[in-house]
């Protein structure tokens, strides 16, 4: 199967999923519901769900177990997004060609939203498997909840956010942009990965190796991020270009050069492809992706 | 011991615990964390960690189990009132005597304290006990993660809170307003106490009951505080008072007047007594807790 035609696939099983698992509209809470079914459904990549099933597959789990696991993710970084994008944040009106959340529905709403999102992601991650689970089970999705809030906070991804806001109009030097990627981006990619390995039951090599992938296609991702502001066109990408510019935003090409990060970006995705060597072809589509990541227009 | 003493006395547990739970200073997140630590150490009653304490120990719990629990329900509910103050929400300077968390730290660090606080609150309840638990602790665990994400999101506090800002300056019916606080407040002082009496073990006739006081209690604690913000004092509140008719706000006062308020808040005080009737004195400070949410003047 060639990579479009996989991701597509991945795409509309986990659409239709996430469909399943938001809560019926409230008498009281229309407005909320439409504006978290707003942004959930904004044509988004669905990248690190996908990256989650990927994993969990090249890992030999089957069946859909990875899926509320991979759907919370996708709230998760679906309200960042809505925050990110806040007056008082990156003060984005567009998103994926269309307006953003707040510009819609309201600030207060749209903070409200993003809220709902990380909080229904838990609620889904802990509603599963709750009846007739194994023994095993309870503690191995205890753990796996665990990463992923690590991932989401603190000491992940609403530091980088952090990072990213105070950095903005500064001179910024690379550790503070890697800290920034690594931490905005790159652990909530990571444990998209490490999660749905684990629950294929990766064992502890396989699972060194994964997390290897991970880190590399998560940077790569960023860098490729960045370079598509500088070069992309804005009808693909459903927003503005140049704006990391505008905005004097470190970015890899600010830092490095246009060349030096593509070169970057292409030398990670070979590392990333590396780690993978001893898998066999359970783990394509993750090579895919890789590939697909720097190659990508939008 | 008298009621205040044992308050202080939990109060004292609950902010050393939250102490230690809280992640050390990260190299570039500085700002983030003292917003943290300047919202959750702003002398908060504690209440709702409280009530999971004496609900532990009402159902027989002993030791400290219940204290991650209690002291991410407190990080849950300390971001829901940096959110709510925020300029698009309630709009709010003051809080507990202090200017709020956006007034001191900027809107963008408000909006992230809170998106970090509530990921850390899952964070916290998913990482204790991982090691040399009991098979059945996992999938318990697991579901009172559930049952506070549950209270917490889209069928609990975040729809009272899209409820309270849809209502603000409309004329509002007794079913919405008992909507608004059943789930603004009443579902996480509820989750506090069931999640309480669970990890101490309550079978189903004691955590029916218990649940049943949690409900009354619940509803009582938000008319209490309704009759505060018309009949109590600014200093000992650290908040203006007047400012929900100022706003507009259905209140309880407004919809029923101050006397048929207090009347109800009384009895629901005594029907959340009556459901505690078969218990011995352990659950003497959860019948302490009832009385002072209605007689408190702060």
């Amino acid at each position: 199967m060639d990579i479009q035609t996989y991701l597509q696939e991945k795409k509309g099983i986990i659409d239709l999923a996430l469909e399943g698992y938001l809560p019926k509209e409230g008498e009281f809470t229309g407005t909320l519901h439409r504006a978290i079914r707003y942004s959930l459904f904004a044509s988004g990549k669905r990248i690190r769900p996908i990256l989650a099933i990927a994993a969990y597959e090249a890992a030999g789990g089957c069946g859909d177990v990875v899926l509320p696991f991979a759907c919370a993710i996708e709230m998760i970084h679906t309200y960042s997004l809505i925050h990110d994008d806040l007056p008082s944040m990156d003060n984005d009106d567009y998103r994926r060609g269309k307006p953003t959340c707040h510009k819609v529905f309201g600030e207060a709403i749209a903070i409200l939203a993003g809220d709902a999102l990380l909080t229904e992601a838990f609620n889904l991650m802990t509603k599963q498997h709750l009846s007739d689970s194994e023994c095993k089970d309870g503690l191995l999705l205890l753990n796996l909840v665990n990463e992923v809030a690590w991932a989401a906070g603190l000491s992940g991804m609403v530091a980088g956010q952090v990072v990213d806001i105070e950095s903005e109009g500064k001179e910024v030097d690379l550790p503070t942009l890697e800290y920034l990627h690594t931490h905005k981006t790159g652990k909530m990619i990571l444990a998209s990965i490490r999660v749905g390995a684990r629950l294929g039951e990766a064992d502890n090599e396989m699972l060194k190796r994964i997390t290897r992938y991970g880190e590399r296609i998560g940077l790569a991702f960023q860098i490729a991020d960045d370079i598509l502001n500088v070069e992309g066109k804005a009808e693909k990408l459903g927003k503005s270009i140049g704006t990391d510019r505008l905005k004097k935003k470190a970015t890899y090409p600010s830092l490095l050069g246009l060349e030096e990060s593509k070169r970057r970006a292409t030398e990670l995705v070979q590392l990333a492809l590396d780690a993978l060597s001893p898998f066999g072809p359970e783990a394509n589509p993750l090579r895919e992706i890789a590939a697909f990541i720097v190659k990508r227009d939008y």
